[in-house]
């Protein structure tokens, strides 16, 4: 790992996500209303770089997160330890009725030119509750964290998780760690818990503490209030319209020494064709693209992500 | 159908339910904190008997429920028409986000020694926020409604449901339809809604206008505040504790005709003895005792409630 | 809804198909001969219209069929019921062996170059025996009914069906419906039915009766007896020969005042081209093509049928 | 074996049947009209015979029966080897929409109290309509054959089947085989075969030819018009009512060496005890009874005559 | 934990097992001669106890045992983390072809009155290969264990696993841990590595070193090589003949505190009654026997060790 | 069937084949390391290809192989049975624990990206025991066999099984069969069995009998040591470099007739483009090549070799 980074060489882990954890509830090509039976998957936006960069890549990493004590809570338990995610859980108890919940997030696979669709039951959400005090950052980073993560829809979940990612972070700065930040920008989160102006207040607090940004050109603009290009670019694979804005980025936040997106082309729901692109310390870099068979696409960001951080 | 009641003779619907639907959330054998996938049903308490009485019983039923505008809506739609349900929907819109929701009610099988396990999220539950006013009972009523029934579970999910409640029995008793109620008392929705207290004192407001009431020992000592017989029946399936206590049910509230119940004994989750007693109009009938093989028991007070219902 | 047409602005129905409900036995991409289980829908080229119209558009939709008294019978029923189309059933009985039966279509997916099959059992079929006199065009009409709709499957299962959709589509008209018929030309089916001498002239009588004609090339030459354009197309997207052919229809219906059809490039059985034409009261019209990741292409044309109508 | 029959020590074949095949659609232990999809099984009472001896205790046996060239065909076909009986085939060509077909029998499982539910689509039945002279009986015996079998379902499909059945049989006997007959009476397919009163002439005609029959009570007194006992038995598991009937049976048929049967009796679908009675040679066995943990009884009656005849 | 035991009040790990892990192939309730499809598990007689012990009670729990880089070892690597037990491997690589492999159990789960059947592909298992000297006890015991288990299967499998067996207990005693053996005596696996005489030869060398015994009255004829009782038990669920036989085992092995087994008598495949009885340092303790309904009853032996291991 | 070869009119046997057989476990799209469940299939390089010309075909074809008495080789033997294949059995008695083993053969069918991954177990094999004078050549080719086959697969499995590859084509030669071998190399089998160099040369002595040679490239290069063409060719359905080898085949084994093989450009697992190629008696033939959907990969050669050798 290098590029700018000052990565340390060891510690009990090579990395730590902050974020929620959730249930999705999948009936796969079959639309929810006429949906039967339906998988349940385990996942976060967070979560999942953690748990690809322990699972595919051999790494140690954690997540600090809320758990539940109810039986979805025990389902979610073992798939974290599954993964060999090692887990930092803020514990909370289960009404039986209202919560606080584990999150249930509703996502079909779609099919053809049926794209998938994603709503949610964040209702009472135990994630949301997480604040400001809820871990002790000191036990957390002793014995050495190479890398802390979060993200925007983390952020976006109420006014304490956000406090709670500047807090985490500006303790694994201290300890010496990387930061990095995935803006994920949803537009629904953040009509729930302030809006967009909002957002562009909180997100640009967090990612002064931030030496590793992801997001693409949407993300960018919502998120950190950059105005897009002029000039539309004539492919979503074309990655000029990402380049262009990173100077305004850079301008704001100097601090960042890395910037880096997916770029996709959705044909079919299940046929993409996908490229990457980074800006890492002035230098931009654009990776070729593959055409991808997909069977779900759900969290081919945090994918990305994953192998992205562990090539750094 | 007589026994004491008067009962119309025709009308546009034989049977109307007021209570909120929900989705169930079914992994069969396995429990939740070892399920990888599960069964999605549509039910609800008050729902299950209209549905019973039209599916099994071919009578013309309909249900009055809060509907949201989202794909777990449009599931639950689905199959209150494959039911043959006539529904009155007071519709709400989804924020994508929290709510407001149809409820989840999470619940396995069990399996031998293991009982199943039921738990909720009822969080920003649509159902929970139906109140007075919500539905227009002269046109639902004009056509002719011969039977109206609401139950427990509905009655404590929020201080509007149950006001909600009194106000329909009183709209069908005008309209000349027979009141019954199904006590189906649950401590932990009542925990959350006012504690027993409450419970015990809106439950008698709601009884107040019912001719026909179910629910067997625990029901009427919990919910009608009536203390339970002074020796504890030797067998589950002795009905002699529930008639003990229906004199003090009458005396409390005389305009009552019918009181009913199943008797169960359970030797494992798929192993059952079930009987049945109803005090009419002064006289006591026991049913004989049956053996089932359960597959999912669920539901099936609902079920006993439609049969029952049926044959007044 | 215009486009020459005069079609009613209300009525209790928006439309009404005439047809008969088949239950499907689909392996999914196993072939039958190597099947060990299989999917039960329920369909029928009328019908699906009916469906798409109600459970897609939300249109007022209905149904006049067969329906059998067994199993298989309710099994349709309750499909009927979740699709939200109204039903009109002229009932039979089942003798338990024989029948007379809701039909049975066997039809796997296919799979790349493997295309699905398709064949039934319509042995003694209760829809066969579906005759003029069997329903009450004018209590099914009294509430208005804005659109009628019948197609060539029916006409060929008997020589009574033929004669039944002449009955219903001059009720129709007498009720100022849109009359609509869909050619649907099945070779095996008029086989065992009269031949394609036969086809010609009953379906020369039932056209007659018709404002909108759905059907391809090969259905106006078979069904309509057209002689086939003298070059053939370039490509099966090429709308070309289609349009040659409605001048030789207009000619012997001129009451038609569109006619409209799906073409389709088969690359896999997973992957078609389809585009669509119309000719709408003289004037051409031609969608733009469209990549298709095929699920199961069985009743396409109907859905194609369904969204056409819809947009009228 | 022995008792009383004269076997041939060695053959081509143990043992052939005649009889038809069918398709078997089983929804398990949901029943057909809440059903959405089925298992596809293969048998027939007479075939089940043959397979079992084969597949469970390695004999040589085969099948004589119709076979249709389509894709049941070709999956009835694949069973039928895999089961190791070889076909005697005759053939028929299936037009693609009304046949000949191979029967479908619907048939679920039942649950608990709900008893399982058998009907047929037979309508144009290639079996039914074999006939005399269908089969080259000289050279189906060369090889020599040392049993020979057919049963009441195959009887009652048509008039020529149970013709067949005769010719069969006496070819059977002047090639040395011992023939056996399982009255498996089935009023629904006598009703639509000529009434019980053909029924008994009829099956009187084949049972001259036996020489091991299979039925019970209800089977003696309606396939063979013996009245039944005076007095009912006490338990399901009595054999006296069976042994009663014994004497009027050999009175009507001196040549009958065996009369074998199952009693029954069926607690719940899913737990029943058996057991099973024999008249051999004059002499009376009872087998002991057997509480079993049924999980589809469709069958049973076979299973047991292959055993039986097995041991003879 | 008491009982005579000495337990350390604290250790990193509350218990360790030293066994082979296996992958089993499960059909379900379909023998494997008709099986299509089928589960796949990961378990190990000796793993077992130590996964119920982490993932029911909550312990920590380790395993020390053999693992194979290749996609079945990744498979039971997952399931030993998502069981929450901690792993020592000593590693082997596959060579694609012959091994060395994770051990293949073929286990359906029989039916009624059709038995389960389990049969190995253990042919050069991995497991076989552990020998002395394969872990390094001193840094596993480093942090305190305070029970150390291991199993007749694994001492089964070669020469060298019951070497490491006493190599490992030695060593836990020499760290203070508590020595549990199951003797699991499976006649089948001894004969392949020595037979009868061999294993009562090596048993009794482990025997040695243990605290608390677990196995039944055959366990400890065959095993131990100890006299079975001269007159046989009434019933399977009488447990004079195992506490009749505990002197000749407390005689050989005086070191022994606690001796315990199930009692089971089946009634049929998916019906047992179970009971438990244990001497535990002179005093003879029944546990009241319960009634099952048996889903699968391979591995309830190590259940019971685990449930028992934790009540002491 | 001409071309040079001179196949005999006719004959009991079409076609057989000498190759061991196996089980295969399918995850489906899942990879093993996270999978749960499997389906098995029944298959053999060998073996696949009687089992096609029987299956697809409706020739006569019969397998010589090893069979194991257990209940995986039940299982194989139904479905042996089930595809119409006449077995020829060498009998081995499984052992309950370490074999002789019906080999297992472990394949997922991979996903978009991810290529099938397939391995073995195949330690203690049955197949890799057969060995010459295990069959009865004389009895087996007795009725005629019109072509004999085997492949490079089973000759890797063992120093006998080529002996037996050799022994049964001079059997075949002697009794008027032609003989055709699938070079099939693998090398992963062929490391275990004595490296690269023995193979050449046991090919070699193989080859020697050979009229139908089928291989690609890589199989000529690595099977026959045959060098590869000097320059790449541009794309992998570019037939140069294959007819390029051609010469030097015939040069060192100028009885082969003919040499055929696939050309496959694989785009993503499940869309491949195929060609085919024959060197036919001096004459070259290049198949159209053909856009594929491809379900699972796994036995294409084998299904392209019955087609071909059909075709002869």
């Amino acid at each position: 790992m290098s590029y700018g980074l000052k990565i340390r060489d060891k510690g009990a882990l090579d990395f730590l996500s902050l974020g929620a954890l959730v249930h999705r509830l999948d009936p796969g090509i079959i639309p929810f209303r006429k949906a039967t039976h339906c998988q349940i998957h385990v996942g976060g936006g967070e979560f999942n770089v953690a748990a690809n960069l322990a699972d595919c890549f051999g790494l140690d990493t954690g997540i600090a997160t809320a758990m539940v004590n109810y039986p979805i809570g025990d389902l979610v338990t073992e798939r974290v330890k599954a993964m060999g995610v090692k887990p930092f859980y803020k514990r909370f108890e289960h009404n039986g009725v209202t919560g606080p919940n584990i999150a249930a997030v509703y996502s079909d696979q779609g099919h053809g030119v049926r794209a998938p669709v994603v709503f949610y039951n964040r209702a009472n959400e135990a994630g949301a509750q997480l604040k400001p005090g809820d871990f002790d950052w000191n036990a957390i980073f002793a014995g050495g964290v190479r890398w802390f993560h979060s993200g925007g829809i983390f952020a976006a979940l109420s006014e304490t998780t956000a406090e709670l990612i500047i807090e985490g972070m500006q303790a694994a700065k201290a300890a010496g760690a990387v930061v990095s930040f995935d803006l994920n920008f949803r537009e629904k989160l953040w009509k729930i818990s302030g809006g967009q102006n909002r957002a562009v207040s909180v997100i640009a607090r967090i990612v002064k503490n931030v030496d590793v940004l992801v997001g693409n050109e949407e993300d960018l603009q919502k998120g950190l209030g950059i105005p897009g290009p002029e000039v539309a670019a004539k492919s979503k694979l074309d990655p000029s319209a990402f380049f262009g804005m990173i100077d305004r980025v850079i301008e704001k936040h100097p601090q960042i020494k890395i910037v880096a997106t997916t770029l996709r082309e959705v044909h079919m729901t299940n046929r993409h064709n996908w490229g990457a692109v980074a800006w890492v310390n002035g230098k931009t870099h654009v990776a070729p693209t593959c055409e991808l068979h997909v069977l779900d696409r759900v969290g081919g960001g945090d994918g990305f992500a994953a192998g992205f951080f562990y090539g750094c």
